[in-house]
């Protein structure tokens, strides 16, 4: 069952580049590479599992890196959003089994520590020597191996890994449970921290992967309206698709148009998918970068008492902002309008593991049609420059990659 | 607008009887009369609103005074399902204005005390002289007169009232929104109080109306199996008819029923929606009752960590029991089965006021078709007679009393 | 009882001045006056009460309009932490009675709203005109007249006031009780916003009497370490006199002073006691202001997953502000940072209501001494100025005004 | 540091009898034994550590066995509350070193199964082959030996221990944090889940230990008054001796002594400290067991609204019971009283590792001085029969049992 030739991989190999390479096939210990942290080289990992690996997404938080904007090294393989077939087992392993199909969290953490404790994962202090948290494939995260591989090291497995609990109802519903190691718990955590529950109005800012994720996850809450904004067409037709209320906000004054739709120019929970990334509204293709432009409409369009869920990815630092403030993450927020009205805020990494057994369950009793609802492709290993570039061109996709051909079976 | 003439009502008569008589119309006081608490006689409600009858529902509840089991007087005015249409205001109404739809919850408060403030509008310490709690047309529950007639009077209106936002929207959905003033609000807080969330595996005790619109509420919470047993095929197939799994629990094991459809014995949420009146497993039409078995089936069927959430009915006293330990609303229960699963246990009335305004929205919006789920049929007031009966029998049905005519308009 | 003369009013005047001036004695109407929203200009209160003032204390939110900070007109009667003894009664007013003595939350509501029945009375929809919230004796909160008075209006009484359950133990505990109108609930829901709990390590931003009642009320709360950082000593001294560790921000790095005393440069729980108005770490007497020096520390000084209560004032619009982004309410936030460790953010008025009966049990049965803590020191009404003054200038005292003497008795 | 001998531990041999008994030195292997669960003989435990005893405590559910009121077999090596020395580590064993002094929970779990990852360490899902949930030293729980011994087996260390940060400081308080093994968190969970918080009014059922302990956390947890009650005098002088109200449950009606204590005849929050070993009210010595006396006393003086903690033990069987319901683990309880209150009830084990954290953080801050309050006392191992003997006839005494003389140094 073990390969005897390597593993092609995805890396990134500079600004706007990434490229399929060899790299080799993985072994129970942390070895060095690009990207791994001194600390954590010749780690051993006798409490992991090497998986063949099923589907592997691209995410919106790789684009950061692969535009450039972070300090990556060449040759860092890419790749958190995991799901697998289990092919060997490390000796300390006793609930996990060879051919269990697995989902991977996005976020490594090793289940014994204060956090991890408390359902924390995402700041899990055992895995990266930097700092609290970490995940596969990702600069500065400790240097845990990318994903979009043909096979993936993933320790602590036991904790780690969700088991699907029937391997062929698993592979009828793959590219829906492929959504289960970052983006449905993503847009969830970012739903749940805005408070979302059964009758909410809801206003999603972005309506990429993780935009449309928290809509579908405010809908499986109970939301009776979810509201997405963007200003690229395409991805607003495909919030629409699945039920939502959908608003250009590149054409007017949000709350007028929430107002339209709602009566009141405010809802119960705002959730920003947008993260520093974010462009001023009204600009259009030639928009210039406002990292605070979402949060400060947030704030505004969310009603007094209410929570913002902030599941957009915001950075310490960001080399290749647009000015010195933002080159240091800081943004210009008006929190005396927050304050004025008593909002509270949640912000951070999604703990998938808190969430995911139940999204699971959620997905294989046909209540939530995720991979619809992000509009999920599957494509090639080799084909992954090809989704990159699409992506980051705004199409309105989530791409799934299919190295071992599963979703073709 | 209002009605030179009197107040047509139905009214207790004795054990299996109830009549329609008339009643005088309702004035802002609460005067003498049936069942009222000579401590309440002559209270001033300057605070309270008239209403002209749009729907009030018979409950299940009110059958445990129609069957002779309580201490409920002749002549008692029954009902505290009501929605209305506001046609006199008292002076000290600021909010509620006259021609407003509304809703009214079941459970009345005057919203100054400590447990209305914590939103424990169940257990009010200021309207009922003798106990905590109250309700319309209810015996020892303070005397507020009953709604199942013309008009009624409504204390506090401000604070208890629902006002739906748009009229003509809320006659036309007027048969879900009816279920606002106990039932869906009931349903829901017995799967909240399960734990019922997204991912869910839920059993409902009981596919009367109490039990479907729990079931229908544990799947607007997003839950992702809903079994409901029962012993009445006619309510089993109630249930099916909007998605749930329904099990005769004469036909068999309960656990074994639940493994044929989950794979496991036990489910994380147990609600129990029979209560006091339940009668033994297996039994048939003949079956004796047995007021402990449905929770000592629930604790049998939740897993280790569950909790059970019991809107069912649990008597002080039940002067018609079969046994003496029954007649002090004693029950025979294996609490440590309880006890080794670490499990919790909610009871009591629902505060209806917690949830209705987040269950309007959701009716309003189309993402509960409660109505629908519980079988809602209209009769007219002078009909009641016959729902009272019907219903009695095992009917599959919510009787909704229609006494103006706006449902057939 | 009721008093043939005025009222004498404590009365901002200019920037820097209060006097005491003569008003009106109060009627069961809001009159026009300085500050008094035109929309409620001869609102009928018949569910109000009118107190003689038994205290009514200096509170630093008062101090940004005294500094000439906000719009505040001339004329405008300060205070919003008000004690009393009940002297009429409205003619709806139906538990409380002449003679009580009771607190008053400084925010006001009305009990009927969504908000307020979810306990967010800080953001009540009825009481002020032009936004949710409100507050007596305040810029542009609707108008109500401030209790820095011999006599005061307080709006629907039977919900709003909090009566001490006996008058003789609630005369010989009045300055602690005195505490229950704001400052301990504002600094207690500091503490529960930021997460204090048992055994928790908590860091509290400012030794004002908002810092020294959130140190107090983290006590309260079991916490096992609380810090309070400042660049007053003699506020600094007053936090080490109840058993709070204290730090001078402006002698080193906050983090090697936390280090020194916890053995970790984090602590669990962050308060912000200080808000808009901070001057810069190191800055002394001479120290530019800096409104998110405080928000950026705490994230800093706060461990990953952690949360930031922040009672501290932050304001839409700052016209005496340093720069341009301060005049607009906006703040440079480092908020990737909060961001990488998943924190949280609580900001606005606290709602009292929600916790002030559980302070008074806690006050009443010698479990807290806040009278002590914020070293609460009586004076005159005719003093006022004075306490206005040396409050302004630092002193570590919490000023409470004894219009009637109640307090030399 | 390893011992060439064997290792002296305390046995159950017969009804009433326990010895001292030599067994094997404990190895990374679980071995059959007394009461070890088949499925369980010869687990591989290389996760484990092997602790030199500090510290194991005579807990009241010991009792239970020794009383001869279980299938405990003789030979049952007993104690679930230990603290110890790690003095061995097993190769997968991470982060724990030779050397911590730690705390071990008496719930033994495994830390990756989804009732671990939701913190419900009572009831984990890998540790016993027969049901959710083990300990050591306890009849049906999966045969993990028990602690009452010199050397003791922990598996699965880097999730159960808690590590004392410091080892002076840990052996300086080590008598009070010896408690965190098993009695201040239950007592703690108790309270926790009957809601007390800041404020509240509590009635403890029980002055044993656990009720002693739930009185201290509640004191911890800001409770304005604790009141504890039972019919054992010593143990009632116990409890005032840290300020708690108590009271003498023979000697009058519960509610009348309340009322003389608050002014009101019941309490905000309810906890079972008893069990199902009660005894009736006002039987002192030769009262007959009354096993629902205790919850049915409870949902009397229980406010509406209020939680019922119930960390005593209910039985699934009780072989040794009066009658015949009580031999099948029924108990004969007041539920609709409950139902009107609107009672919850909240059972099981406590889930230490939730609270020994906080707990610790609590001690080691003497923000709680627990072993007062529960007036441990040390004794040698070989004198644990005679604590058993004294415990078991009622002395108001936690017994220690102190195996190497760490106490005496």
């Amino acid at each position: 069952m073990v390969p005897l030739s390597g593993n092609q991989a995805v890396a990134y190999k500079s600004p706007g580049i990434v490229e399929i390479i060899d790299t080799p096939y993985p072994t129970f210990e942390l070895k060095d590479g690009p990207g791994v942290n001194p600390s954590n080289i010749g780690r051993k990992v006798s409490h992991g599992v090497i998986l063949r690996t099923v589907t592997t997404n691209i995410c919106g938080s790789d684009q950061h890196m692969v535009r450039g904007r972070t300090t990556a090294p060449a040759g860092l393989v890419l790749g958190h959003e995991i799901t697998g077939e289990v092919i060997e087992t490390g000796p300390d392993v006793e609930f996990i089994k060879v051919g269990d199909i697995v989902s991977v969290p996005f976020n490594i953490s090793w289940g014994r520590c204060r956090n991890c404790k408390e359902a924390k994962t995402g700041i899990c202090l055992n895995v990266n020597p930097d700092r609290p948290g970490s995940a596969y494939g990702y600069v500065d995260m400790g240097g845990w191996v990318g994903g979009q591989a043909e096979y993936v090291l993933v320790p602590y497995a036991d904790w780690n890994l969700l088991k699907f609990p029937d391997r062929d109802q698993a592979l009828e519903k793959i590219m829906d449970l492929s959504m289960l190691s970052d983006i449905l718990p993503t847009g969830f955590h970012g739903a749940v921290s805005a408070g979302v529950t059964v009758g909410s109005t809801v206003y999603v800012a972005g309506a990429g992967p993780v935009g449309l994720a928290a809509a579908a996850a405010s809908q499986l809450l109970g939301a009776a309206v979810v509201i997405v904004g963007d200003m690229n067409e395409d991805r607003l037709a495909q919030a629409r698709s699945f039920g939502c209320e959908a608003i250009n906000v590149g054409a007017g004054d949000p709350a007028d148009q929430i107002e339209q739709i709602l009566g009141v120019r405010e809802v119960d929970c705002g959730i920003d998918a947008v993260g520093f990334e974010a462009r001023g509204h009204g600009g259009g293709a030639g928009a210039q970068e406002a990292p605070a432009t979402v949060l400060n409409s947030l704030m505004d369009l969310t009603a007094a008492g209410g929570s913002l869920g902030i599941p957009g990815l915001y950075v310490t630092g960001d080399p290749g902002a647009a000015d010195e403030a933002a080159k240091k993450g800081s943004l210009s927020l008006s929190l005396g309008t927050g304050w004025a009205k008593s909002l509270s805020f949640t912000t951070g990494q999604c703990p998938v593991m808190k969430y995911n057994r139940q999204l699971m369950m959620a997905i294989l009793h046909d209540r939530i049609h995720i991979a619809k609802a992000v509009n999920a492709q599957a494509i090639s290993l080799a084909d992954a420059p090809r989704g990159y570039a699409e992506f980051d061109a705004g199409a309105a996709t989530k791409y799934v990659l299919d190295p071992h051909g599963y979703l073709s079976a």
